[in-house]
């Protein structure tokens, strides 16, 4: 079966092309993008979501801004890329990917200072290419490292998507769920639907459906029920900034599952790669949290439920403390509590 | 302001009247039965529901079938009544206020042996107008004794609509929010939108909205994040069975929201009239839990968003177990643990 590739590079047409995950599973349409603002905007309407897949389309984003500069004068150049760099940057705040992917644009832009227009443009066009295919190796590295985690006959609940759509490809969390399963460990996959933008029901459940393997669709707030009966081996989610000590901000209603699995002891395991670590926040406290339109929870697409007078809060990710975490996956390795510690440890060795 | 009517009696035309909570809160539509299967069918279809209303509509079916027939032979009477209490009965397993009322029907029925199909017939409707009135007091006073456990300036928090659309009016957990409400004491409900038939979200918002009581609704994965931030003073849910031990079932996602108010220390407080308890019943384990079709998990109304082929698990319940729960507030007052003993008291000397 080909693979799911929610971004592709047209290095001939110098075009970005981007599976609308907004209208999944219904169609499966692709976008082309020959303009950084319309990738900002792609991001912020979620064509495009997740944490790793935002980092690399912010990369392409910039490479076409400095495609679109048609000058000569590297100076305007810069100015264009620095433009479109703001732009992107101000799109979505909690994934941290994407102020690292642009980072890792910003220094490659530094360091082809002196060079001609067309050769920063290669240069810049290079690092997205190695931003995406090191996504794309460290979903797989983290695949086969998660997937030892995993027991035999596993159940395993996982929330909202951290897939191949959520990625460059294979995906975080249900990168340990697919090598798990190509393993034989996997009995069933419980979908955790993941209202109010339903990345479970919509993205994660097409990618298990795709591919067989056995997945099960529930509402978010049966979660606990099938912990209490037992039904729940392992929970695997993925994240979207881990700061310093370990805390994890990902998906709103992910703390919930945290205490659930706590109260139940079991495993719960955070699957992401080294650029979602920040660092520069000493815990999770300081994690800004985006909060959305009241439009995704009054209703969903058309079907409109809630009375329009009723006050809405919509924040669209939460922070689970490193108490309740077992393990971070990442591509350098699995990281074990104490987090601190051994965070900064994997980073530097990197 | 009107009080919420979900359940009219129209005694002239000896018609049941009720609003039709499955079009709520787009309209408000009040539809009349005369039939005793189309109450069931209503049940059923969830035009009325919530564990009391569900009691107080099926004793008005059994009135219908009652009057339905025409005919003048006790016997023949008898057997009609006894049929319509076996449908109405296999409508939902697991609110036994329902068998409660049913009970209470038959009962009365037993009681007039010997009387004419006139009287048996006055009976009935005697019998189940004092269902329903005794549950609109029960409300009232379960609302005054709950309002006592709420603090000044609450943020409380429910689940599913245990409100005047639940009962005959006025509600359990939504009743306790309106006395405190009225008190002074009530500074936000957050309402949990309770997928996937979006009770929260339709109903509570609705009730919440209607008269001016500050709410705000929030999906049912946010409650957790909530807790953490210390936004959360105390949650009231309503109940469909109360085990002899004090175990809870109620609207699925309540036992997720009761481990997380455990975690957090926060009171987890169920309202629900006598009627709900089942001193059967020795332990929450033993009640059966209502699967309902996929459909409500794979959208809502004309939205479809998951792929047709998932497999979905969709139980409508979930139990809690006695030790998550801070007090049971009944109309005959306040239970608290341990409850095994203080339940069969509160039973014994009603």
């Amino acid at each position: 079966m080909k693979a799911i590739q929610p971004i592709r590079w047209d290095p001939d047409a110098k075009q970005l092309i981007l599976l609308d995950q907004s209208l999944l599973p219904a169609e499966e349409v692709y976008r082309g993008y020959s303009e950084s603002g319309e990738v900002a905007e792609a991001i912020r309407s979620l064509v495009v979501r997740g944490a790793p897949a935002i980092g690399c389309t912010a990369a392409f984003g910039v490479v076409l801004a400095a495609y679109r500069y048609t000058g000569s004068e590297a100076a305007g150049l810069g100015a264009v890329v620095a433009e479109a760099m703001d732009d992107l940057a101000g799109t979505r705040p909690t994934a941290v990917n994407l102020f690292w992917a642009l980072d890792r644009m910003g220094r490659t832009l530094a360091g082809s200072a002196g060079q001609s227009c067309g050769a920063i443009r290669s240069e810049l066009e290079r690092e997205a290419l190695a931003i995406y295919r090191d996504d794309l190796a460290a979903c797989r590295e983290m695949g086969d490292l998660g997937a030892g985690l995993v027991p035999e006959s596993a159940k395993i609940l996982t929330h909202c998507n951290a897939g191949a759509l959520a990625t460059a490809g294979y995906g975080t969390a249900l990168g340990v769920v697919r090598s798990a399963f190509s393993r034989g460990k996997v009995s069933m996959v419980w979908v955790d639907e993941t209202r109010p933008v339903l990345q479970g029901a919509r993205l994660t459940a097409w990618e298990m459906v795709r591919e067989g393997i056995p997945a099960t669709l529930i509402t978010d707030s049966m979660a606990g029920a099938l912990m209490a009966a037992g039904d729940v081996d392992l929970v695997v989610v993925g994240a979207d900034r881990i700061a310093a000590n370990g805390d994890v901000a990902n998906k709103i209603g992910t703390y919930s599952i945290a205490v659930l699995a706590h109260h139940h002891g079991i495993p719960f395991v955070v699957a992401a790669p080294i650029s979602t670590v920040d660092l520069s926040l000493v815990s999770g406290g300081s994690i800004p949290i985006e909060e959305r339109e009241r439009d995704e929870v009054i209703g969903f697409r058309s079907e409109v439920w809630a009375p329009e007078q009723v006050r809405v809060y919509n924040p669209a990710f939460d922070v689970t403390p490193a108490e309740l975490v077992t393990a971070i996956v990442t591509e350098r390795g699995i990281v074990r509590p104490p987090f601190g510690p051994a965070l900064s440890e994997i980073l530097r060795t990197g």
